[in-house]
């Protein structure tokens, strides 16, 4: 029988800062808004962003940007380099907490609760996703762009603690806003699917403050956000939420930290080439083939193969091998044009031919059991990879503290920040102990240069 | 073959200024703004509307709305009281003509160049529209959400005279800004999509014009825009556009002025109802059944069989049948709480029966040929309403001058403007003569009172 579910989700929402939540759960909530905010000032001079930064100037005469705008700027930013964690088929961290990161601009919100309201939101990101068999890649639309809006209004309405029918109504906005095709992979405009997700998040939650209803069924009904977006399959409407849990979502199926910055697509792949890296790199000029098996999925939204600037960079499966193998290493520096442009990398690109693998993860929709490379050497011999299933920084395989920290510094002094990284550091360590985010100096960075 | 649609729509809307247009596509043109801006008038204290601005306010500290708000709160008002034009599925003239107003607001537009790029907004418009077999209704998702932001974005790129490139990546930026659920028609969201499609139309415009690309193939690509959004059907991407017609679209296909301010599905109906009303009028008592009959498509949508508030009412066959059937007429005020309450209306609602109709109307995806109304009374004799194909307003039985202006001066006493009705009146029928929109009366009049 079809739940209630508009109501039931209202219902956790508005409970959500009640719940007790454990160590762990806030240790992986810390460590993804840490993650989140690095790639956020990774990204916030990136071309897109400043071309955005600067259209809201234009049409803010001069007046700082409001937490829409902004919403919508640390969003972009948070993804725009493909650097952002991973989870429950989208990119929760860089759509959620920019958008809690706004909203925490203007309405009072401590460390702790802005953590609560995150795990909140990636709670109900679950509850969507799981309720859809076939994850929307396959129909052409963008996960983040469809879950996030949602989402991000339940993370916001559980920061401004609304209601529970506050809270369902906010859900009925935003379910109206549900975005993003996945064509514009590849392109700035992938980016700005996530800043319009935080920037729904934010708005819906407050329109429904200010009063504003939509369905209150929205979820459910026949024609409802779930079934609407899940045409060919039936959605799961029946099943309860999964409150009995012994702890939140975020603690059982933690966010994978990327540790490259490029489409997590091809992270399997980088890893492959990175172990092959000692093995060849003295070789490379012999290599005649290089065989890339990972998922048709994979292979599909890596469609670049031949890519003309950074952006399709991140999107193509060659470019991630070729770089790899040559250095060992992807890092921001790896994208950079002059990088990109060296003939052996090229050359070994020429010489990749992808693979569909035929056995499916079944944990994952979209994955190959596993990728790997062969390469194949003038002189006859070959090389392969060991199978990689999990990339580095799935959960299974995490980051350590000091690769996490590495990451941090890489994407601050990308971002063009040098001065008191280490002091910003350990005020993200307890950030719990921060009363109002609102006074912090993150805002201040986040403005670009331009 | 797929031709290249994204670059033959940027050249077609980078070129539209220059292109020919007939006087009877300008007539139209004038007419769909005069009427677009009756509704948002009337529409500009409505509650909807009221709790938008004070949140917009709220964000915005005192200054003024920026063009985007304006375009939110404008596209929002012109639909919120289901009173504006409706042609090629959608609403083309409460999404796109307040994304261009509100554009006029900020960058110079003169009255000729206003109706220009709203004429190749309805062009673009009526070219994605016949590309998707079947509407998006049938799918779970509101067609003015879907195809709103896209030719916005294109109007709007035609009024900023966006070159060619800069006018596919606004459609490519919007392409991924579709959105919209048809489970939230029958509340306050279904007039926020028109809103939230104007706001797109202008920033993607705006985004494209400051250098932010998509991909440059957005409409056409396997899993491009046109396929995405006609997952069960193959999208028209062969044919060329419909460039070489002797005259615009607009006067090809014109738009439908409504004559009664609830959900168009009805409108056959409420003919009909007040075809009988001289008939019945002083024998409502005696009724005990009223057989509509309607296409299931227009049954669906018309979803409320009690509706419990104006929103509800507007998308109810019951209300509209009997609050015709009593009044002879449905206006502004019929939909006024004391009058949806009376006890004669409530007892003819109980009385109405629906009949899916078994004939399709060939031209109109989702329309019956005809709607009609079959009233038995106690006595057992019967009465039926001719067969009605065209509601009053439809290009085919158009309002009459008179009546035209009778909506207009009904819209702004509605909205509370009592002063110089005529003047705005006069002034917007020369409204080709007006060098600079932007410095027009109207948007002082569009603030609302709260």
């Amino acid at each position: 029988m079809v739940r209630m579910l508009t109501r039931e989700f209202g219902d956790m929402i508005a409970s959500a800062s009640q719940r007790p939540i454990s160590d762990a759960a806030l240790d992986y909530a810390r460590r993804d808004l840490i993650d989140t905010i690095a790639v956020m000032l990774a990204g916030r001079n990136d071309d897109t962003v400043v071309r955005l930064v600067q259209t809201q100037r234009l049409l803010a005469d001069g007046t700082p940007p409001d937490i829409l705008a902004l919403a919508l700027q640390a969003g972009t930013a948070a993804h725009i380099l493909d650097y952002d964690n991973v989870a429950l088929g989208g990119h929760p961290g860089a759509t959620l907490i920019p958008a809690l990161l706004a909203l925490a601009k203007r309405f009072p919100l401590s460390g702790r609760a802005l953590l609560m309201a995150w795990a909140t939101g990636y709670e109900i990101w679950g509850e969507l996703r799981r309720r859809h068999p076939v994850l929307a890649h396959a129909a052409g639309w963008h996960p983040s762009g469809l879950i996030g809006p949602v989402a991000a209004a339940a993370a916001c309405a559980s920061a401004l603690a609304l209601n529970t029918d506050q809270a369902r109504h906010a859900l009925a906005i935003a379910a109206s806003q549900s975005a993003g095709l996945m064509a514009n992979f590849g392109t700035p405009v992938k980016a700005l699917h996530l800043g319009f997700a935080a920037k729904a998040g934010v708005f819906s939650a407050l329109l429904a403050r200010q009063g504003i209803t939509g369905n209150d069924a929205i979820l459910e009904q026949d024609n409802g956000w779930l079934n609407t977006w899940s045409p060919h399959h039936p959605a799961d409407r029946t099943t309860a939420l999964a409150l009995g849990q012994q702890d939140w979502l975020l603690a059982r199926q933690p966010t994978a930290i990327k540790y490259y910055p490029l489409c997590y697509a091809a992270h399997r792949i980088v890893d492959a080439a990175c172990q092959l890296h000692p093995l060849v790199a003295s070789r490379t000029a012999d290599i005649v083939r290089i065989r890339l098996t990972t998922s048709q999925r994979h292979s599909d939204i890596l469609r670049f193969r031949e890519p003309q600037d950074r952006t399709q960079s991140g999107f193509s499966l060659e470019f991630a091998a070729a770089s790899a193998l040559v250095d060992g290493e992807i890092t921001l520096y790896s994208l950079q044009q002059e990088r990109r442009a060296r003939a052996q990398v090229k050359l070994l690109m020429a010489c990749c031919e992808r693979i569909a693998s035929a056995k499916a993860d079944p944990e994952r929709e979209g994955f190959a059991l596993h990728d790997q490379i062969e390469i194949v050497f003038r002189q006859g011999d070959t090389l392969c990879s060991p199978p990689i299933r999990y990339a580095t920084g799935d959960p299974r395989v995490p980051l350590t503290a000091q690769q996490r920290r590495k990451k941090f510094d890489d994407c601050l002094r990308w971002g063009g920040i040098s001065e008191n990284i280490t002091g910003l550091w350990h005020t993200l360590q307890n950030i719990e102990q921060v009363p109002c985010i609102g006074e912090m100096a993150i805002y201040h960075l986040l403005e670009c240069d331009q």
